[in-house]
C-alpha cells in the first residue's frame, strides 16, 4: 500500500514546476512562436514559448483562433509528394531505412508542436480545450479536420485507459471538483449545492469518475449511481429528496442514472464503456449484496423519430396498418405535448411498443440502432431490459421521449458475448419483456428488421 | 495546495484495479492472444488477454521472445503496397478522406496492440521491459528495428515531459525505490545500504529523479548532487565518508556528480537534459545561496582515444611534433596503467592538454565531440569549465581516463545560447582555463579543428 | 519531505479501525456500561462498550443527559476523606509512596472513564460534544462544574498546541469541511456557497484553521484574512463581491477580519492566540511583501456600555460635564438606532472618542478592558491601532456598536513586550491616533483610569 | 475515503512550523529557561525558549541531566502543606471552589512545563527520550520517581489508544522507519538490510506497528508475523531464508514471532496488548482463510529458574523426589550448555515438563507467573498452547531457555474470558497438551500451585 504514498508525494511537485516563467510573455506572433518552439533553441527555451503560446491562444478571439488553426493546417502539414515518394520507395525496398523514412514523412510537424507544448504544467488541459475550440470550426471549415485527426491520434495515446484513474466522488471531495459536476451534468441537471449534496451524501448514492494525472481539476467523465432495493419505475424515484434512504446493507441493485462526458475536447476518445464496467466491478466488490447493475436511461431520439414517422407513408404496408400506426403515433405525440396528462393502459402500451420498435428495429445505414444512447449501451454489451412509460414526466423528458425511459442491463456474465454479437452481427440483446413488446416469442437476440 | 491531495487520493485506486483477473491465465498461443486482443471481443475481454500475454512474455525464454518479436514484425506490420496506393492517391487528391486513409494505412497494427496491452495495471513497465529485451536482439536481427521504431514513437508520446514528475529522493524514501538506486547507479557504484545512506542522509547531499505516474516503483533517471563550499578537485572529496559535512547554509555550489538512466527500455527517449536543468532550478529556489551549478564528470572515451592515437602517425604533422605527441601519449598511458603513481606537474599538464584536445578538438563524422559525456552536457548548453588530473584514481577511473575528470558548468544565463551555438554550429563553449590548455587566447567558442 | 507521506499513509488506517463493533449495541444501563468499561473485563472488551455508551449518550434526551452527568458526578467522584488522609500523610512523610498515594486518590474515576471511551474512532469528537452538552446544564446545575473541571484538564492535555495542525482552507478543500465554515462563522455570516466561494477563491482572500488528528472533519478554529493594498475603512470593503481583486504581488497588508471558534465543547481551551500569530508568520513567509498584520474587529460590548452609561450619573464629575457626556451618549444611541443615517464629522468624532474611552479606560474588576474582543487581542500582544466609525452599517453592526469597528495591530516585533505589559500591568498598547482620541499626548501605554 | 486525504494534507504543515527559531539559542541557565517558559512572557515567546531547553538537554552530559532532574524535582514540586490544607478544607466543604483549589494545589508546575515544551515540533519525541534518560537515574536516585510519576500521567494521556495509529510496515516503507526495526528488534536480531528484507518482502511475512501523529519517524511498538500452513516447530523454520514461501491464499495460520517495544521512555505505557489484538483482527479481515493466531515466543526466564532450582532443596518433598528433580534439572542445564547436542525423547520430555511447571506453577508474590512473556500474553487473554523443545538452538536461545519456545494461542472467542479469569483469579488458560505435561487431566484453567 505505501508505494502509493510515494507516488502521491511525487505528484506534489508537479505544480510548482514552472509557474515562474508565465510572468514574461513572449510577444512574437503565434506563427513565430510555433516556429521558435519547433526550432533547436525551442528545445531549450521551450517552456517560456509554450506558456506564451497557450496563454495567447486562450485569450484569442474566435477569428484569431480560426486563423491559428488555418496556419497549423498549412504550415505544419505533411508534404504529400514526399510521402508519395517515400511510400513508393518503401514498396520497392521494404527495409528499415525506407520504413523509417516513411514514418518521418508522414508525421505532420504539428504533432511535435503539440508534444512540446505539453511539456509545461497545465498544457494537457489547454490542448484538450484547444481541440474543443477546433471542433466549433469544423462545420464551416472542414479542411481543419486534418488537425482534428492529429489531435485524435495524440489523445488516444495520452488518454490510454492505462493512464486513467477511476475515483469515487463524494461529499468529502474538494469543492472545486464538485462544482464541475454541477457544470457538466448533462442528463439530469443539478440545480444547486444542496441538490448536489443530495446526490452524493446519502449512503444509497454513489458517484465515480475518470481522471488523468496531468489534468488534476478536471473529471473526464462521471457516472451517478443509485443503490436500490428494487428497480425504479421512474427518474423521480431517484431524484426526489423525500424518498426513504436505502441502507447500503439492504441494497440489491445499482442503477446508473446519469453518465456525463466532461470534456468536449475529448469527443471520440471514449472511456464511458470502461467506466461503467469498472464501476460495476468496484461496486460488486464493495457491496457483495448487489446482484443487478442496470441503467435508467433516456431515449433522446424517440420523439424525433415519432414525429418523422408521423409524416411518412410507407409503400410496403397496407393502408389499414398504416392508419393504425399513424393513430398510435398521434397518441404518442399528444402525450409528448402534454395533451394527454394521464395516459391509460392502452396508451401506455402504445408507448412501450413504439419505443421498442424504435430502439430495436429502426436502424441507421450501418445497421446500428437510431438511438444514440441505445448504441452506447448495446455496444458495451448491455441488453435492453425494460421500457418504462411515464418514467420521466419532467418537461424535457416529455418532449424528447413522451416520458419513456428504458433500462439497460449490465449482466457481467453476458456483456462480452452481447458485445460481440452486436459488434459483428448487430444483434441487439433484449429481455423477454421487450421481445413480447416486439411481437416476438423465441428467446434470441434480434437483428435489424431491414 | 489541496488540489494535489485530491489527485493523491485518485491514484490510490489504480492499484486495486485489476489484480483479480491475473488468476485465470488464457492458455492460447501468443499469436492467438495477440489476434484475440485486437479483435472486437478483445475490446471487451481485453484485460484478461492482456494480462496473460504480458505474463507469458515475461516468463518466456530468449528464443521464445525472439519468436514473439518476429511474429510481431511479420503479422502486424503495415501493408507497403497499400501505403503506396494511399500515398499516391493523396498526392493526387489531398483531401481529408485521402489524408485519413493514409494514416490508417501507415499505422502498424502492433501499435494498437501495445495500446490495448497498456490498459492494465503494470503494463507500461512491462512494455518498457519488453523493449529492453528487443534491444538485445537488434544486433543479430536488424529486421526487428521496425518494431523498435514503433516502440520509440509510442514511448515519446507516453513519456512526454509533461507527464513526468521530478522528485527528491532521500533517506525517507521507501526502501523499494532506494534499492533501485543501488541497482541502477551507473557512474560511481553504491556498494551497500550504508554507502547509500552516505549519499542521501547528510544535509550536503541531494538526489532527484524523474518518475512516471504509471510506473510507480521505477525511477526513470536520477541525479546525485553534492553541495559544496568550493568546487571539488576529485571524486574522492565527494564520496569519502570522512569528510566534514557542509552546512546547507554555507554551501555555495551544487555539483552533479552522477547521473544514471534506469530503464534500458527507454533508450533514446531522453530526459536527462530536462532533469539537470530542473534540478538546478529547484535548488536555486530551495537554496538561494547557491551560485554555481556544475558537474564532476568522467571522460569515458579518453584512454580509448589516447591508445588509438599512440599507434597512429599522421601525414599532416612533421616528425618532431609527432615524436613529441607520442611521448606525451606514452606518459598518459603509463599513468593509466598505474606505472606513474604520483605524476609531477609536467605530467599533469600533459594530461590536461591532451584531455582538452580530446574533448574539444576531436570530433565524429557529424562534427560532434568524440566523448559521449561531453556530447550530453555540451548539447544541454553547459560549458567545459575545468579539466582535473588525479581526480579519479579509483581503478576504473585510472583505466578509462588516466584519472582525469572534468567539470561542465551550467550557467543558467548562458545555457540557451550555448545550446544553440552547439546545435547549429557545433561550437563548444569553454572556459578561459580550457582555452589556455588548447593554446588559444581569445574568449570565444571553439568549433572543431577539422 | 517524504516522512510526511509516511504519516499520511499512517492515518489512513485509523478510519477502518473499529467500525464493525458498532453493530451490536450493548443494552445495559448507562451506569452499568460505565462500570463495565472501568472493570477488568472492560479493559479487553472495551471497544464495544465504549461505542454503545457514546451512541447512547448522543441519542439521549436532555433529561437523560442531565441524569448521566449527575451519575458521573456522584458515582465517579473522588473520596474527599481519602484525599484528606493521603494529603495529611504526605505532609508528614513526603516520600514517593505517599506522593503516589495522593495522586491515586485525587483522580476521579471519570478521568479513566473518559480515557477508555477515547480508545475508539470518533470518540474525541463525541467527548467534545459531550462537554458542550454539559455546559448547557451548568447554569442550572452548578454542582456539575466538577465534571467540567475534569473535562478541561483532559482537553488541555489532548489539545496541546503541539498536537494541533494549522492548515490553509481554500476552494480546493473538501466540501464537508467547507460546510463547517458556513455553519460556524460567528462574526460575519456566510449566506451561501457562492458567498463562501467569494471568501476563499479570490487570490486576495485566505483562510486558515487548526485541526486535531483525531477529529478529522472538524476545524477547531479558523480565521479569515483579506490581503489589501491599504488598510480598509469598513467591513463592506472586504465583503463586497464587486471590489477589485488585489493581485497577491501588490498586497502589502493582511487583515484578519473574522475569527471563529468552532467547538463549544472546547470553550476555555484556547488556541486563537496561537492561530493568529502562526498565520501571520506563515503569511510573512509566503508573501514577503506583506508589511502589516492587523484585524478588522467588532466592538461587541460598545452599545451595551453606552446604554448603561446613559442611565447613570456619576458623583465624581460636575453637572456640566455630565450633561455634555449624556448628550454625546445620546447621539451615539441615535446612530445605533438608525435615527441618524449619515453622521456628520462631529458626530463621528463623538463615536470615536467614546469608543476609545470604552475600549481603553473602562475596566472590569480584574482591571482588564470591558470589551471581550479587546481583551483577546490586547492579551495576545496586539495594540489598538484605529477606531473607525461607519465601518459596519449592517443591522447587527449598528445595533451592537453604532457602526464602529476597530483595528488591532499585530506588530511581530512588539507582540511579546505588549503582551507582557498587558499581562503584568494591564497596560494597553495604543497608537498615537487613539491616544489623541483619549486626550493624551505622550507616547506611552495606558493603564486603566481607575 | 477522501476525508483521510484532507487530514493527510493537514499534517504536511506541521513540519515547517517552527524550524526557524532553532537558530537563535537562548543562553540562560536551564533553570532560568524553565522559569521563563512558565512565566507570562513565556506564554508568548515560548517556542524559542522551549527549543533552547530541549536542545540544551539533549546535548547535556549525564551529570547535567541528573542536575536538571533534581532541579525539576525540587523547584517545580507541589507544596505538600498547601495540599494538606486544600484537602482538609475540601473534606469540610466539598464545593466546587474547594474542589478546584485542591486540583490547583496537587498539580506540580513541571506538568505545565512539559505541556509548554510540547508546543514545538519534535518535542513529544524529545520528552519521551527525556524520560528514558530519567529512568537511567532512578535506581541511584529514587527520589526522582516523583518526576517519573508525572511523566507517566502525561504519557498515558497523550498516548491514549485513540490517538495511536496502526500501520502495516513492508518493503515499501521509508528507509528511515525500516532502520528503526533493525535497531529496535529485541527478540530475534536483524543482522542486515538483506535480513530485514527477508522479514518484510515475502508474501508470507507481515509486520505492523503503532505510531503517534506527533512522532513521525518513530514506531512505538511493532510485531512481526509469519503466515504458515502449519504451526511451526522452531524459530528456524520462520527465520531461514531457504524455506518455501507460502502463498498467501494457502496460509491458514498467523504466527506472531517477535514483538518489540521501541521507546524506553514509554515503559509502562503499554500498547502491546492492543497491537496484537488489532493485528489479529486486521489479518482476519485481509485474509479470511486464517483460522489460528498464535505466537512463537521465547521463555526468557526459564534457565534462570532452572539454575536457581538446581541449587535449592525443598523441605516439603522427600529425598527421592528431590533427587529425581535435580537429575532432570541437571539434564536441562547440560542441554543449555550445549553438552547434550541432540537430546533424546526422554530428555525432550523433561524439558517440556519442566517448562510447563515453570510457566504455569511457579509464581511471583502477586501470584502471577514468573515468566515475563507469559505474564504478557496470558494477561492479554491468550492461552498456553504448546511447549516446544529444540525450537531455538541459536546460542541465545540455548542459554536462556535450553532451546524451549512456547506458543500462546489468541483464540478471538476466548480472549476476553481468559483475560478476566487471569485478571481476577490468576487462572492460566492451557491446552490439553500442556495440562498433560503438568500431570493433570481435567479440562480447566489452572491457578497457581501455592
Amino acid at each position: 500500500m505505501s508505494r502509493i504514498t510515494f507516488l502521491q508525494d511525487l505528484l506534489t511537485s508537479v505544480f510548482t514546476r514552472d509557474g515562474a516563467e508565465a510572468a514574461n510573455e513572449d510577444n512574437r506572433s503565434m506563427q513565430a512562436l510555433c516556429d521558435a518552439l519547433l526550432s533547436e533553441r525551442g528545445e531549450m527555451s521551450g517552456n517560456r514559448i509554450a506558456r506564451s503560446l497557450l496563454n495567447r491562444f486562450e485569450h484569442s478571439s474566435d477569428e484569431e483562433k480560426l486563423a491559428f488553426f488555418k496556419m497549423l493546417c498549412e504550415r505544419f502539414d505533411i508534404d504529400v509528394q514526399l510521402v508519395k515518394s517515400t511510400a513508393t520507395a518503401l514498396a520497392e525496398n521494404n527495409d528499415i531505412d525506407h520504413y523509417s523514412a516513411l514514418f518521418s514523412s508522414v508525421e505532420p510537424r504539428r504533432q511535435e508542436l503539440f508534444r512540446r507544448l505539453n511539456r509545461i504544467t497545465g498544457a494537457t488541459d489547454a490542448l484538450v480545450n484547444m481541440r474543443a475550440d477546433l471542433l466549433e470550426h469544423l462545420h464551416d471549415h472542414p479542411e481543419l479536420e486534418r488537425i482534428d485527426l492529429d489531435f485524435q491520434k495524440l489523445f488516444r495515446s495520452w488518454f490510454n485507459r492505462g493512464f486513467l484513474v477511476m475515483r469515487e466522488i463524494d461529499w468529502h471531495t474538494p469543492a472545486n471538483i464538485l462544482e464541475k459536476l454541477i457544470q457538466y451534468e448533462a442528463v439530469h441537471e443539478i440545480s444547486s449545492w444542496e441538490a448536489l449534496r443530495g446526490r452524493l451524501e446519502p449512503e444509497d448514492r454513489k458517484c465515480f469518475g475518470f481522471f488523468h494525472p496531468a489534468m488534476l481539476d478536471e473529471p473526464l467523465i462521471f457516472v451517478e449511481v443509485a443503490l436500490t432495493k428494487k428497480a425504479p419505475d421512474s427518474i423521480r424515484e431517484i431524484l426526489t429528496g423525500s424518498r426513504d434512504i436505502v441502507s447500503v446493507s439492504d441494497a440489491t441493485g445499482a442503477v446508473f442514472y446519469s453518465i456525463s462526458n466532461c470534456q468536449r475536447g475529448l469527443a471520440g476518445v471514449s472511456f464511458g464503456n470502461f467506466l461503467i464496467k469498472q464501476v460495476a466491478q468496484e461496486l460488486s466488490v464493495q457491496l457483495p449484496n448487489l446482484t443487478s447493475f442496470r441503467t435508467l436511461s433516456p431515449v433522446p431520439g424517440f420523439m424525433r423519430w415519432v414525429n418523422k414517422a408521423a409524416t411518412e407513408t410507407s409503400a410496403e404496408v397496407d393502408d389499414a396498418e398504416q392508419e393504425l400506426l399513424h393513430g398510435r403515433l398521434n397518441v404518442v405525440q399528444r402525450i409528448a405535448n402534454g395533451e394527454i396528462e394521464a395516459p391509460n393502459a392502452d396508451e401506455q402500451q402504445f408507448l412501450k411498443e413504439l419505443a421498442a420498435q424504435y430502439l430495436v428495429k429502426e436502424r441507421r445505414s450501418d445497421n446500428q440502432p437510431l438511438d444514440p444512447v441505445a448504441r452506447f449501451h448495446l455496444g458495451n454489451g448491455a441488453s435492453l431490459a425494460r421500457i418504462m412509460p411515464l418514467a420521466d414526466v419532467y418537461p424535457k423528458g416529455l418532449k424528447q421521449s413522451a416520458s419513456v425511459m428504458v433500462s439497460y442491463l449490465y449482466d457481467l456474465d453476458n456483456v462480452i458475448s452481447n458485445h460481440e454479437n452486436y459488434a459483428t452481427h448487430r444483434e441487439v440483446a433484449v429481455s423477454d419483456d421487450v421481445r413480447e413488446l416486439l411481437g416476438e416469442k423465441k428467446k434470441r437476440s434480434l437483428r435489424a428488421a431491414n
